[in-house]
């Protein structure tokens, strides 16, 4: 079902993925030339290096999927609304890496923030994101004339998901899950906190700035937080695969984390569950009758991507 | 010029701060009911122990009693709203405490956050607070009955407020204070962005919320900019006192951190200054025919106040 509007999912990440960069390059200059201006050069530079440094771009990308899904058009004011959740998602990043927590020193190939930048900038930064996500919101809902109680609606999700709902809830789950293994639905729920609540929120901000009814943002989100369970079994899937080529085998149960999808379910398992939500987010979709060849090809991507 | 509705300042803030502390419990209570619901234990804590701590409540204060300055009246409603600025700015103070920040010990003779919850905890927390102040602010504004236009106003601000512009930016000129003596204008805009920029949005915020004239917010931001600084200057002026006692004389040049007032003005210079402020501050209001006792009583009080 391609309909010729969608030009394959290449094309459309490559475009769409432009197009976020594009947008996030403008929220960094408006920080800079903004609320930011006496910042100084640390943070002002942490919170560039945190938000400009790559990435799938995954949540801007899907929010605009929703938004064009539920009749929205692509445009730059939907792509400003769409980079702050790519700007949440940074903020998640700068605050995981720090030394107090996960002790990163490399994300996506590059040194974390705080290793360029340090500790105290990357705080701040971080943090400054928040309301900068918020500021950006708020004006892109009103550029793109949203009504007031969308702009609200907007505004809501996008804090209870920057909250602790979101990242804050995972991360305590995770820390448990080292010192013991976690039940399987307790796996659920890390995860549906963890990554999650920001995909979900993704999807659902979209649907709503477009004025999505009811029942379309309903099914928006049910696509949201199964494609949100699919990405983190992938992700454990991925880790597990490139732990066999590291160790030259597939590594054994007492050398996999126990609270990780594989290590509970098996790989072939895991994998058959991550296209089980597949399928149950395209479910989601279509029983509301909403059909989008991307929202369609995303979930596929979700759980077919590399790392 | 003591209206009969005016009780006195101390009756005022005593009521007002329990008023305040009600309205903080709410907040903690409504964030461990809700987003915070599945949050570690020890971010809960965090979050509990940086927003319930006391402390003068100066910025929610400010804020309600701009509100009826503006016409607003002091229901439960209007003290969510202030409340919003005071969850701001413990966010700032449980970051500032941290050890890669100011690493404090002790905050009001108590423990600091991070001392008794952890650096993780009093991070993630503190970021908590945020979104946690924007949504409290969203739906007091509603309840308020605010319309479109102030709620995104008041929304903005308070944003604005959490952001860069207010306490990432003066944490800047704070370090570079210390390596080198500021000037005096550098001196002013330090605080005009680290202490400043909250004390003028509180009161700015009540005044929008309640539906004032431009004139008036224009007046009350005039009000509420001096009085930080009138704050500011006051407070270096009881560290200096502080110190005296314990050194058993007014402190040398060579003792004072050459970055205060006192030091750039000597003391009996920099109370004059404060004084100053405090009659730029009521005459911002005179110019606007804006006549608030408690709005008087608090401009004194800012500069008549121990620490």
């Amino acid at each position: 079902m391609i309909s010729s509007s969608f030009p394959g999912l290449e094309r459309y990440l490559e475009s769409g993925v432009a197009e976020v960069e594009a947008a996030l390059e403008r929220s960094v200059a408006r920080f800079e030339g903004g609320f930011g201006a006496g910042v100084d050069p640390a943070t002002r530079s942490a919170v560039r290096h945190g938000v400009l440094s790559g990435g799938k771009r995954l949540r801007p990308v899907l929010c605009i999927a929703a938004y064009e899904a539920c009749g929205g058009t692509r445009e730059p004011g939907a792509y400003d609304l769409a980079a702050a959740l790519e700007l949440i998602h940074a903020f998640s990043l700068m605050h995981d890496d720090l030394p107090c927590m996960d002790d990163a020193e490399l994300r996506r190939g590059r040194l974390t923030t705080h290793r360029v930048h340090g500790e105290e900038a990357t705080i701040l930064g971080g943090a400054a994101l928040i309301p900068m996500a918020a500021l950006q919101a708020l004006e892109a809902c009103a550029g793109l004339g949203c009504d007031e109680a969308r702009a609200r609606r907007v505004a809501r999700r996008l804090m209870e998901a920057s909250g602790a709902g979101g990242m804050v809830g995972g991360q305590w789950l995770d820390l448990l899950g080292e010192g013991r293994t976690l039940t399987k639905n307790e796996l659920d729920e890390l995860h549906r906190r963890k990554t999650g609540a920001l995909l979900a929120a993704s999807v659902e901000i979209g649907a709503i700035a477009a004025g999505a009814s009811d029942d379309d943002v309903e099914a928006v989100i049910g696509y949201g937080q199964a494609i949100g369970l699919a990405f983190q079994i992938a992700d454990d899937v991925l880790d597990a695969t490139a732990s066999a080529e590291t160790l030259g085998k597939i590594p054994s149960d007492a050398e996999l984390d126990k609270s990780t999808y594989v290590a509970q379910y098996g790989l072939a398992d895991a994998r058959a569950r991550a296209r089980e939500q597949v399928d149950e987010a395209l479910g989601a979709l279509d029983a509301a009758g909403l059909r989008s060849d991307a929202l369609e090809a995303l979930a596929r991507y979700v759980v077919e991507r590399g790392k």
